[in-house]
């Protein structure tokens, strides 16, 4: 058997899921940091685990030419290798290589590139990249696909799909089942609504274990994403994982589950930690200004991570402007936890619905989540793996309501509003 | 009362101390990692703590430049701000503004210099370098001292250590006791064994807490360090702890334990950290070696630290190579706690004496030294609470006998391997 997604609840498009690989399950609508290249940038894994992140995501690219897929094969794998014995997720290299520019040529069979690195000469086709996924041991391996350049035009975008679906069809076939691993086909198709439809219709014939979205954030606006989620989501199967790729700013996880997606990656919080900026319930900062020189007060009084549990904004500007990796260290756990407890939100949120019958626990829920949106509830205060459980809901929600922590029901701010 | 010094067990000239500061008690000898910055580089307090590391260096010099000592006050002082709730030693800027050459004036008064960050003039004398001091919160302040460069000529250092005694007198007279809070002279003289006790005995006409030799370690070659210590070291009261600033290799601690220093400073374990070179029991390894590209073993298999736990040398090869910043976090926590080892083995082996008078427990405790020194026995064994407490000694022994993990005794390695 391989992955199993299971939809727990839902609230319009939105869906609360749980996905099991091999190593482990996966809570959706879920957040994947980057592991580009065997690691998240200036985190431990254990460091990754305590900001509440669940899967992480390699990069095919990246690892076949530094270590060497066969090379990690030989140290155990990707998880033995970086320590992270949670589920991994492997891009495809496709978004990678096509993005070398000239260094680059398209076939057919495949593309052949230039290294980045040293200038070497390599192939990568649909079932090279498909190894070298099995290689690393990824839980879940992604088709090969052409991510076509935006703006492009529509005839390039046609035959650009045209070949994302037989290359499709090649990963499909190349993909070795086995159990707890399972291969996402990617839905590209430009900005154009019936070219998504068309992508989706070929790839459900195929039957991939989930679905990725691809092709998107890559400077069409958010507007124009959330209108091709839309002419792509309701299209997918309904028992599937849909994953957006390389989405987004927090605004846009939250339009982009309501809309039906249950999983993202984005290089935003990991790179945003490396260069001084930080999501807060207060918007984004930035710990170069000056403002923050005196300022003994922590990044985010709500949140749990490493950084606002120890530090004032003061020395976390001191650390930026002086170039220290602690600096880089707690911003990079700071931005994984704030994207992590958004998660945890739209979850528990999404959760609400189960409960509709019974209208007094609904509207706490509707409360408390307001609350955890709007910064008021610290999700420190929730047991992070009690209210992963949909049994342990109800518990966790009357021990909120008799510990009075959940106030001004009446100031709610709006969901998009995060 | 200031802070208290006791010498707990001696073995030649080599001692076992304790230091009591107002942030807690300091088991001697003593390693001190650098925190310049106000931030031990690619550390969280946390981890540095963990390598066993129970007081650090802040700089005087970074520190009033950026982000200013009275801003550090208004921030509850370094301890508060950087997160350390243990001892600090800050150094009082004397050998940072002497290695500015043309950007600096000495007179009597004191020196002006120029920032090396933007510029701005700035005058140290003895007195604002242990106000600093004091404002930063410092366990000890280091008097204000002229290093002096070398080689040298012999006028131009007696000159100068004759303008140092002088700026030690004023430092101390700045100095305001307060409980838990000390004050070390500084012992110059550069290679002449003359000068050098002629420093001590002014010094100690004026009263510290404890002493420092400084002067040395800048390109005068191990034999001359260790000349120059036995010059100094035994004109030195027995009942102060001693600190030999800036150095250094693992050798020159042994060294220089042995010849009665108790407290040392060195940027090695954590530069080096950052620059792929490891300490281990095997010696130094440069991780950007290709030939650590296949390595499936740990660091050192010995270690105790969180690289050696979790992860191969080709891995922390490939983080190297790919200039990762986790490399500098698993490298510096590495060679800390290869530094802190070294220093319990050698508290360890000072303490066998105090046991001289039961010939078994002596002889028993040389084996286990000897072990942990050649590394048969790893240092994760012992209880590091329980052997940095004489009474606990005889029990962890038993514990260690009992368990039998105490190997082939005969195989013995000299005290100077390391």
């Amino acid at each position: 058997m391989s992955t199993r997604f299971e939809v727990l609840a839902r609230d319009g498009a939105a869906r609360r899921g749980r996905l099991t690989t091999a190593h482990g399950v996966v809570d959706t609508p879920v957040f994947m940091p980057l592991a580009t290249t065997g690691t998240v940038k200036a985190m431990t894994p254990e460091g990754v685990a305590a900001t509440g992140a669940r899967i992480v995501l390699g990069n095919t690219y990246h690892l076949m030419l530094r270590p060497g897929a066969e090379r990690v094969e030989r140290l155990g794998g990707l998880h033995r290798m970086m320590g992270w014995d949670r589920p991994i997720l492997t891009d495809s290299g496709g978004f990678q290589v096509m993005s070398l520019a000239s260094l680059r040529k398209i076939s057919e069979d495949g593309v052949e590139f230039r290294s980045h690195l040293d200038g070497s000469r390599h192939l990568l086709t649909p079932e090279r990249s498909v190894e070298i996924q099995r290689l690393l041991g990824a839980d879940i391996t992604m088709a090969f696909d052409e991510c076509a350049p935006f703006p492009a035009e529509r005839p390039a975008i046609e035959a650009s799909i045209e070949r994302t679906l037989r290359w499709a069809e090649r990963s499909r076939a190349a993909f070795r089942p086995r159990p707890g691993h399972g291969i996402f086909g990617i839905v590209q198709g430009g900005v154009h609504p019936d070219l998504r439809q068309r992508s989706v219709a070929r790839l459900v014939e195929i039957g991939f274990d989930g679905y990725a979205i691809g092709g998107l954030a890559i400077g069409e606006g958010q507007d124009t994403t959330f209108a091709m989620v839309e002419a792509t989501a309701p299209a997918l199967p309904e028992d599937r994982p849909r994953y957006l790729m390389g989405v987004g700013k927090p605004a846009d996880l939250v339009g982009a589950v309501r809309r039906g997606v249950d999983m993202f990656d984005c290089v935003l919080p990991t790179r945003s930690g490396r260069t001084a900026q930080a999501f807060t319930r207060e918007g984004t900062l930035n710990l170069r200004n000056a403002r923050h020189a005196d300022d003994p007060a922590p990044l985010d009084p709500e949140c749990r991570c490493p950084a606002c549990a120890g530090f004032s904004r003061a020395y976390l500007h001191h650390l930026t402007k002086s170039g220290e990796i602690l600096a880089s260290m707690l911003l990079t756990a700071h931005n994984l936890t704030y994207y992590a407890d958004l998660m945890l939100a739209l979850r528990f949120y999404n959760l609400r619905k189960q409960y509709g019958s019974n209208p007094s626990i609904s509207a706490e829920l509707d409360r408390i989540f307001t609350n955890i949106v709007s910064g008021k509830l610290s999700l420190a205060n929730l047991q992070l793996t009690g209210i992963e459980s949909t049994n342990a809901v109800i518990y966790n929600e009357k021990k909120l309501k008799s510990a009075n922590i959940v106030q001004n029901p009446t100031e709610q701010r709006s969901f998009d509003v995060y």
